[in-house]
């Protein structure tokens, strides 16, 4: 055993007792009967603890320090050389941030989700804002503590998306708004209303459940290292490269709920299926980024799932399962229903075409909040006012508002570009996959994804976290990160479902 | 915070890392993928070795101390002072065991139980002999380090019922077995066949699992508190009082195994229910031993589940969800049937007259083991030959002689004579409930379980592990362990059924 199987061995370890309360928590939101809430909250809180004070330990600081002796003699490139080069970086991150502060921290996000979940559905704001403004004062503590150059938001972003800058996302977000409005408003100014209202009928849960497990499967989600479960909020988590699993919530009056929620899901699980089995039980073995990680969910749900040639394949045997409720309505029409492009105040009910407009929102004010420029106390106002100007329309109120997302009610402040961020990279990496294969959507048609899957599993999933994101992007794909692909592929998609003349979006290209 | 404050915020600590561990364990059984099983194994290790590190450690040791200062000025039955108590016992033999030996007969005990797993359908003994003769010689080394005045059984037996001494059980089996043979020899000499064929026709699993959950309901098992899953081994795992959960196995074509086998596991599982809530997180917070626990599964298993009030009440409700297969049996015919007895070589097939016969010759195997009379590769005919002595049969093969359990082969040597003290102490407790309540049994007829609950919450449950077992049956029954309300009650049960006069078993007496 040399220095790097050492580390290792102590890796290995701490990566047990984390993926033990992954488990905890999948378990929490999946089987857990209520009477067990209280002391899992306790159990949880002692393997965070467990597990950090094993990583920021002398023996992590010995141990790495004798892997990073031999790792600088290896080629960079290694498995061995990246993983000692990001278990640094971790390490750097987490003895950042002192014991007392992380654990006083991990108590007020409870208590501060806890008033959330009361007070959005009493629309009571004022209940929530005393938390809403720790979490912010603890997200500006937490940035001042990792430090950062240009602006506090880098210090949390990189956390989510590792080595992005905020003033990259300044950049990326100003062109996708100005090369998404013309589309969007050439849309909504066309007035043309599209019947979904089929999708409203009533579809029972064991067909949804089992036209989902049939597309999952059909995509290459493996089942023998996965499952699928109910949740209220739908989840993937991977305690290790042979335990991948997912959870979807019914809703019998809505089919595409679950069913691109399967479809989402299962490409997140299908990325953690996919690392290299070398990589079990390190820091290596997952996402390269929450981006990265989005990327893949995106591209099964939205590339694939919500494109003609998948319903070209899929629709007869939709339709087969509900007879009753799409019997009368033909592939093209539900694929038109399932493409719907429509303003809505709320992220979660948002298509794929005007869904950034919501993070770019988000975005705006956590900026300006960490800058100290916005009071919690008046986010509803800068909500509603934002809201108007990027979406034309405000929500009805706070519930449907500035309380909409659980984020921030748990301090996960400068999380949400990665939600962009997913949507881009998807694109550009299906476009990549496509140039090596160009009849690759034609399989679509007969129900094959394997030639996709393939070539994600080797340009992206087997890598983990190996490489920071746009290092793999760029491997990847030949370029640095572009939003162009993306920009392409919304103006030809929904300029055609809509009939409008192909460049009115991405214009300025 | 006083020093038995402290003690106990560190023992909740270790509580957190062991009921995760369950937690995975549980998960391993029911929900698991296959794929999970690899690295849940090193999870578990791993969980295993931080418990026991934290729990030799020198802090264990110093708060220890400091909480003992404080106890003795305690009562010494106080929550407290028990709660001290228990833990210094628990120390002590924690830290018996060299740290070194526990890890390597780990790994041992999980890759014999891989090869009994292999060997048994095969009938192979020589493939599992190796492993066997391991496990023996880890059985006497534990003997050797934990200590014993009198014999090395006394070592192991202690670890699962505390404070029980070998001389105590020879004594019992021995009563035990003249008392019950008269009996069994005069029903097998009567020759009497009794129809139980139609318990072998097709049960749909919806119909057992909806019956059984009603039962569980009925005897006060809380759901909400609690959960039914299938496994192959069916098994109660509780986290702590506020999530207990039990598992059965459903066989199509043999509706006892299902039906029972919950009524077993809800009996486990009301006990940790019951457990005071002031227990939690601590090391008082679980069943007083494998005895205590097994009197609970066998009382609404076999006390109540097999007596004749409950079928007065519940029988028409189980006809009515099997009309097929039930219409024509009346509940006299069900009654027999479900208590019909019959010798056969295997233990988990036994019922409830014959069942001690199998458990003492494992336990007379295993003392000879231990002394060294005995070496594991004589164990077939030794087992063969005890099987005709105590049973009357030799197995067909070792797959069900001497390889049927899988107890020997994870080492759990010692353990066996609990299922019989279970079976002992559950009516020795009963009868004692019923000398407090003359009505008890007639409450069955109208499916009210809830004074029995009550009264066992009142004299066993709520305990914990806070008395020794044999002080906890005098607290409640205000008597020693005895076997004759058992032998009774057989004698009663049972003559009744065959028409066999009343005293041929406990003639004795």
């Amino acid at each position: 055993m040399g220095p790097i199987d050492d580390l290792k061995t102590h890796l290995g370890t701490i990566h047990d007792v984390s993926s033990a309360a992954a488990v905890l928590r999948w378990d929490q939101e999946t089987k857990m009967p209520p009477g067990g809430a209280k002391v899992r909250a306790e159990q949880l809180a002692t393997l965070s603890r467990l597990a950090h004070q094993l990583f920021v330990s002398s023996d992590t600081e010995r141990l790495l320090a004798a892997a990073e002796a031999v790792a600088g003699t290896l080629d960079p490139d290694s498995d061995e050389a990246a993983l000692v080069r990001v278990t640094r970086r971790d390490f750097g991150i987490a003895s950042k941030l002192p014991a007392d502060f992380v654990a006083e921290r991990a108590r007020a996000r409870s208590l501060s989700t806890e008033a959330w979940r009361e007070a959005r559905p009493r629309n009571d704001f004022a209940h929530f804002r005393p938390w809403l403004e720790q979490m912010v004062d603890y997200a500006r503590r937490a940035a001042e503590y990792l430090g950062y150059a240009d602006h506090p938001y880098d210090a949390l972003l990189d956390l989510y998306e590792p080595n992005m800058k905020t003033r990259d996302v300044n950049v990326l977000f100003t062109r996708l708004r100005e090369g998404t409005l013309p589309l969007v408003n050439a849309i909504v100014d066309r007035g043309q209303v599209v019947d979904s209202s089929f999708l409203s009928l009533e579809f029972d849960k064991e067909g949804q459940r089992a036209f989902g497990v049939m597309v999952a499967e059909g995509f290459g989600y493996d089942f023998s290292r996965g499952r699928l479960d109910e949740s209220p909020h739908p989840f993937a988590s991977g305690f290790n490269t042979g335990d991948v699993r997912i959870t979807t919530r019914y809703v019998l009056r809505h089919l595409p709920s679950a069913i691109f929620g399967i479809f989402h899901e299962s490409g997140h699980a299908m990325y953690e299926q996919g690392v290299a089995r070398t990589f079990e039980r390190t820091p290596l073995a997952r996402g390269a980024s929450l981006g990265i990680h989005e990327s893949q969910s995106r591209m099964w749900e939205n590339l694939v799932g919500r494109s003609r040639p998948f319903w070209e394949h899929f629709y007869p045997k939709l339709r087969e399962r509900f007879p009753a409720q799409l019997g009368r309505i033909d592939a093209d029409a539900f694929f038109t229903a399932v493409n719907v492009v429509e303003l809505s105040p709320i992220r979660v009910e948002a298509d794929e075409l005007t869904y950034n407009l919501h993070i770019m929102l988000r975005f705006e004010l956590e900026k300006q909040l960490l800058e100290g420029k916005l009071a919690a106390r008046d986010l509803p106002e800068a909500w509603n006012a934002k809201s108007k100007e990027y979406l034309g329309l405000e929500p009805r109120n706070d519930a449907d508002g500035v309380m909409q997302d659980i984020h921030w009610s748990s301090g996960s402040i400068g999380y949400f570009p990665t939600y962009t961020l997913g949507n881009v990279v998807s694109v550009q990496l299906f476009e990549a996959a496509q140039r090596a294969h160009p009849g690759l959507t034609d399989e679509f048609k007969a129900g094959k994804f394997s030639t996709l899957l393939s070539w994600l599993r080797q340009h992206v999933h087997r890598h983990g976290r190996k490489f920071f994101p746009r290092d793999l992007i760029q491997r990847a794909t030949g370029a640095d990160l572009t939003p162009e692909p993306y920009l392409r592929y919304l103006d030809t998609k929904f300029g055609t479902i809509y009939g409008i003349r192909a460049g009115a979006g991405a214009a300025t290209e």
